[in-house]
């Protein structure tokens, strides 16, 4: 069932110490669609330059990405650039040119309201907001944030993380998030906030799901060679909302955790393929035969 | 199956968020050797000073755990003090008084030479050589050691772990002993090195056991509170070779890894129950009944 997805559609500039590109396809919704699109129909919403290549719009149409929300606005598209550390822990920015982006105003196309699934990428919580708000027949939505909004914008965020099935962070920022730095009770104060669903993002080291009635568990794939981890975060919650909307998923319908255990153990797998080829490279050639080969090795090597 | 412990025993000094304590027992002998006793019978070898208190060899003793390799000199018993920060994941080493440690020579009880299971804790590798060579009827042995070894005395601790079944350290140890970054490169490396099952203990992040044909990830326990974190790692050991004794495993008659992997998770399962009081009194109540629903936790919160 058909997913939308609002964020970022952007430029980046990655050194790695596998390689250096100076600009190639990237963006928080580029990263996510991308990696739905292999479980589900994904719609999004964002903006680009006039700059934006026709072949970068042909790689997401190829993919069955409904571009209808995608606008072009004078000027260019985003760009960021950063260069990794050499164990790729860190990573240091070196250029954020917002261009459209600082402006972006998510223009919902009539026909996307009626979806039942949406995944809002890190912008300004008051824009999640206005796009949730105009969704009908939601079956399951919610989203991402990071520092920014939770130190600057905490009460227009956590009015809207109020209105979200889900929220999708990272470690850091759910104990920025809950003020606790154990993630059990980060966990149970971000439980409290809304979403009844909570996913921990820690790297190579996996997620955490945190749900009413407990948590799971799931580690990241152990890579032979991590060429570029930029997106991985991205492709993991693409990987998770896309199962989920692939399945028709219903937290009112189904009860147990199982279902949104596969689609954390999806997002591990869509993660760890992103890291593997520079950008979204690696989506390129990639099956769904592949995907789930990869899934069946999760459960091998954590089965006990 | 006997089960034979080769470390230390100590007297810590500890500081955490939760308290302080000034004396207490410590040692990674004494937390291999309590974590192990839940599950087979175990014989240590160690040296303690003349200030070694009566009720902490009532504590072993009580445990069952064979004290006639528990030998004590003239002198005062090693002695560590450390203080953790504030999200304990660092520890400042305050004091080391290696005191009777110093000279410590392993003097392995006859009795002991037959026992078919050796855990050597980190001490200097020719000393773990040492007693290893003195053992016949092995079925599985191997044991710990530390970026000094590494360092410092790398061809000797080659020579050493070249004979062992398993080689048991954390991931910083691992990439240093290795001289590779990536884990599954480094874990490549050391089983090279001898060690045909190699478990890669990540602290809050769970561990990892390489075996020929693969690996497994376990994650570690999401404990509400963690008092003490000091032992935890020598608590996992104790756990993973206990298990393992008690069952009678022997690599050439259990070609799967099932066993070895059940292991690895009884370690994070000691590991967590070491963190949830200070030193090791977590262990002093601790039932074998308790051990073994947190087991089941975790098959509940990793399964998929």
């Amino acid at each position: 069932m058909s997913l939308v997805v609002v964020g970022s559609v952007a430029y980046d500039g990655v050194e790695t110490p596998h390689g250096k590109v100076d600009r190639m396809l990237g963006g928080a919704c580029t990263y996510i669609s991308l990696a739905a699109s292999f479980f589900t129909p994904v719609s999004i919403v964002a903006v680009v330059g006039d700059d934006f290549a026709k072949e970068d719009v042909d790689l997401l149409a190829g993919r069955g990405i409904d571009l209808e929300g995608l606008e072009r606005a004078p000027g260019k598209t985003f760009f960021w650039a950063g260069v990794y550390s050499a164990d790729m822990n860190d990573r240091t920015t070196l250029r954020t040119d917002l261009n459209v982006f600082a402006d972006f105003q998510p223009k919902l196309p009539e026909r996307y309201k009626s979806y039942p699934y949406l995944m809002l990428g890190n912008i300004q919580p008051a824009l999640q907001r206005g796009v949730h708000s105009q969704m009908h027949g939601l079956k399951f939505a919610g989203g991402d944030t990071m520092n920014y909004w939770i130190q600057d914008y905490r009460a227009e965020l956590e009015a809207t993380i109020r209105a979200w099935d889900f929220l999708l962070i990272n470690d850091s920022e759910a104990r920025m998030l809950s003020g606790e730095n154990n993630l059990l009770k980060a966990a149970r104060v971000i439980l409290s906030m809304g979403p009844s669903a909570l996913v921990i993002k820690r790297g190579e080291y996996g997620a955490v799901l945190f749900h009413r009635d407990g948590y799971f568990t799931a580690p990241a794939y152990l890579l032979e060679s991590v060429f570029d981890p930029t997106g991985a975060g991205d492709s993991f919650a693409g990987g998770f909302l896309g199962y989920l909307a692939g399945c028709g998923y219903s937290p009112s319908q189904d009860a147990s955790s199982d279902t949104l255990r596969r689609a954390v153990v999806y997002g591990s797998v869509m993660g760890s393929f992103c890291c593997e080829k520079f950008g979204v490279d690696r989506f390129r050639n990639l099956t769904r035969a592949e995907i789930d080969a990869r899934f069946q090795e999760f459960q091998a090597f954590t089965h006990f």
